[in-house]
């Protein structure tokens, strides 16, 4: 059997086919994320020359996971102007005719990382990505946790450092966790991206401080058994330690949390997580 | 069929008979929590007098609800000294002879709720109390949520409020949510009972701020359908519609929310969500 996996990023769309297992991936591709006709133009070239039965799609957010809802399956209020409101679901089915599933990105590497990679043999596993934005997703005992609706995590409220100037760059918060940790957030309080800053150690220091308050929020309410964090800011290998060390110190000895090197990880699955977890939405669904 | 429901609680213990339906209390005693020993023989008394099948218990915490592990059932690093370590479900099941199923109070207390109250409908509903301490439990499509362990989500991170000197009385971090929220964080801020504060507006501006945030960060990691404030604290009910205020502010547009009138709201169950979440944790451990 041949399935198909979309992860459909704000940068960037890659698609894959694979055969019985997600993970056995036959074909791939990826593009710059453009207007959405074009996009998913190119997303049907590459699906064409492939007989695929079923399509699982990750895709970037906030978009509409309430099946009560009336514009189930659609973006909602996205910065990416051309992307607002469009039924990304419904277009989708028009486009393959075969069953489609749909989850957000984040979601769907945790549901990966936690099948075949890092977070395999917990319970509960949280996922955090670090991108240009953040965010997180949760799976438990085999389903991704969603409340009214999908929930992406990025805003909850940490403490400014004592030694950071910069006010958050979140439309809504300024300086919630999103405001103040995001890739986002590194480029507009420095002037540079992360990438260019990797030697000075203060802005890690910094970092780490922030995103182990984020962990500690969500730990003290879903007191997951792992804790995978990735994206591209945590290609700063440096920042691992350092948050675990952080959050040791947030959390002085509230809740015995194991061991924090344990706790605290970084994924496996080599930036496949989001293609291999919009495959295994399929077969969520489906079983 | 008759079953009995222990809401042991950390100030005062209640025990009740049911008949049949978890609601139609047939009798009742509540008696202040002592150590355990003459604690549980208050507890034997009071049910010796009535043949009953099953007994829930929605205990004070934190208690080991992980089933994996060596402790399970007993209390954690619990302040109250003769308390903690102490095997209380093994105790019980020793008293008893009869099925025994143990949670936390507050996830009980959201269970009755959920069911019966003011959760009534909501398939994801969170349940605040406010008392001594501060803690919180999430029920979704009729099941407790729970983590590696049960989560009592009471030390998540807030930002201080700018009129506030009050350090914050959590031994583990401060300046947490209980730390500054709580009746206790109350009492040793101003050096009286919150009862004693009622016409102080400034004391419940400044609570309404603090749980507010506690909220937002509970919303933007749950997506609850329900918010249920309860406990002492919000026995002042000038707070519903101070926290509604300042949860509209802090979110600031993100997220449609729906009716913040409807999304935060007071118990339903007259103090009762307690002893009769208790007994439902029979139901759903037998069924």
């Amino acid at each position: 059997m041949r399935i198909g996996g979309i992860e459909a990023g704000g940068t960037k769309f890659v698609c894959a086919v694979s055969e019985n297992d997600s993970q056995n991936i036959i074909d791939k591709v990826s593009f710059p994320t453009g207007d959405p006709e074009e996009t998913l133009d190119e997303v049907k070239d590459f699906f064409k020359k492939h007989q695929i039965e079923a399509v699982g799609v990750a895709s970037f957010g906030p978009v509409d996971l309430n099946k009560k809802s009336k514009t189930y399956g659609s973006f909602l209020n996205t910065p990416k102007e051309k992307w607002k409101d469009y039924p990304l679901l419904d277009q989708l089915k028009t486009l393959f005719d075969i069953p489609v599933f749909l989850d957000t990105d984040v979601n769907a590497a945790c549901l990966a990382e936690y099948k075949y990679g890092a977070g395999k043999g917990a319970d509960t596993c949280l996922y955090i990505t670090v991108g240009t934005g953040l965010g997180a997703g949760l799976v438990q005992n085999g389903e991704i946790y969603q409340g009214k609706n999908h929930s992406e995590m990025g805003h909850v409220i940490i403490k400014k450092h004592h030694d950071d100037p910069f006010n958050g760059c979140c439309p809504y918060h300024g300086s919630c966790i999103e405001g103040m940790a995001s890739g986002l957030a590194i480029e507009k309080r420095y002037g540079k991206k992360g990438i260019e800053l990797t030697e000075n150690n203060r802005v890690w220091e910094i970092e780490a401080y922030y995103l182990a308050q984020a962990i500690m929020n969500y730990y003290v309410v879903l007191i997951p058994e792992k804790v995978i964090l990735g994206g591209g800011v945590l290609k700063q290998e440096k920042l691992y330690p350092l948050i675990r060390s952080y959050f040791t110190k947030e959390m002085n000895g509230y809740l015995d949390v194991g061991s924090v090197d344990e706790l605290i990880v970084a994924p496996e699955l080599n930036d496949e997580q989001g293609v291999i977890g919009a495959m295994e939405l399929i077969g969520r669904s489906l079983s």
